[in-house]
């Protein structure tokens, strides 16, 4: 009785219309009965009509999408009278133009340092008297840092930039 | 004759409802006659019924608004029957995601820069025989290149950082 009962509630198109929801309603499968609130607002902005036509439009497939947008449209007109979703819109294309000039500044600035810091580790490397690297293997903690710089910036640590060094 | 005849001009969506259209008609500053597929767009998607009562809910002064974002959304709608303008809403939050990450990304990389730099530039002043400095002063280029290093990193240049390190 309750499986009957549920398989013959109207969805929630046939409840606002007023109109006996058979099994194989348009709107049944994507305006359920305990959303009603969905089908109010479709129904407001596009309008039933309209609706049926759009659904019908799309491969069946796609329509639980279609629904799910159309209620999205229709949700955030009701809101926002003016713009609807195309306030979103516009604050999105926004934020990307934003964040576009914020990354290529920011793409600068590491190109910059990386100039730099190339030409920092090649002062030091390439010194005549070579300091920074016998410096580096007196003090522990120096030597550290500077493998550690060189591994960043070159891929390979101080020994190997050693023996190249010494090849020269 | 002609400028009565031009006020007298029926709007696009009279023209396409077969209806006289007045001077008061709440369509024709926003549907002119010369774009009609303007008004051909929002009358697929919404209805003209939905529309007037839509234009008719927002201040005179915001419905120019309205009825641009209306023929927005219809035009999107008619072009992508599944998802409408909501399919560039997720592209473009797909979008700022995806810059934002990036953008996140290369501020750390950045930063990481930022501090071996500054490692490396601490290196070349603090060594105790101050070679960089001592080459530097020998060999123009890279007494300009290393000043430019400093002045880059610190605010302030060579010469003023000599001074500093010979009062230590």
């Amino acid at each position: 009785m309750e499986s009957n009962s549920k398989s013959t509630m109207p969805c929630a198109a046939c409840k606002h219309l007023r109109r006996r929801c058979t099994e194989d309603c348009l709107f049944l499968p994507y305006f359920p009965a305990a959303e009603p609130e969905k089908f109010m607002a479709v129904h407001r902005v596009f309008g039933a009509s309209n609706i049926s036509k759009m659904l019908q439009d799309v491969p069946v497939t796609d329509r639980g999408d279609a629904a799910a947008s159309l209620v999205y449209e229709a949700t955030a007109r009701l809101q926002q009278p003016v713009y609807g979703c195309v306030a979103l819109i516009a604050s999105l294309q926004k934020r990307v133009f934003q964040l576009q000039s914020e990354l290529d500044e920011v793409s600068a600035t590491t190109m910059r340092l990386r100039t730099q810091l190339s030409s920092a580790l090649s002062f030091i490397v390439s010194s005549p008297q070579s300091p920074p690297l016998a410096c580096a293997a007196e003090e522990g903690s120096s030597h550290e840092h500077n493998k550690q710089l060189q591994q960043c910036q070159y891929g390979y640590s101080y020994p190997q930039m050693k023996d190249y060094y010494t090849e020269l």
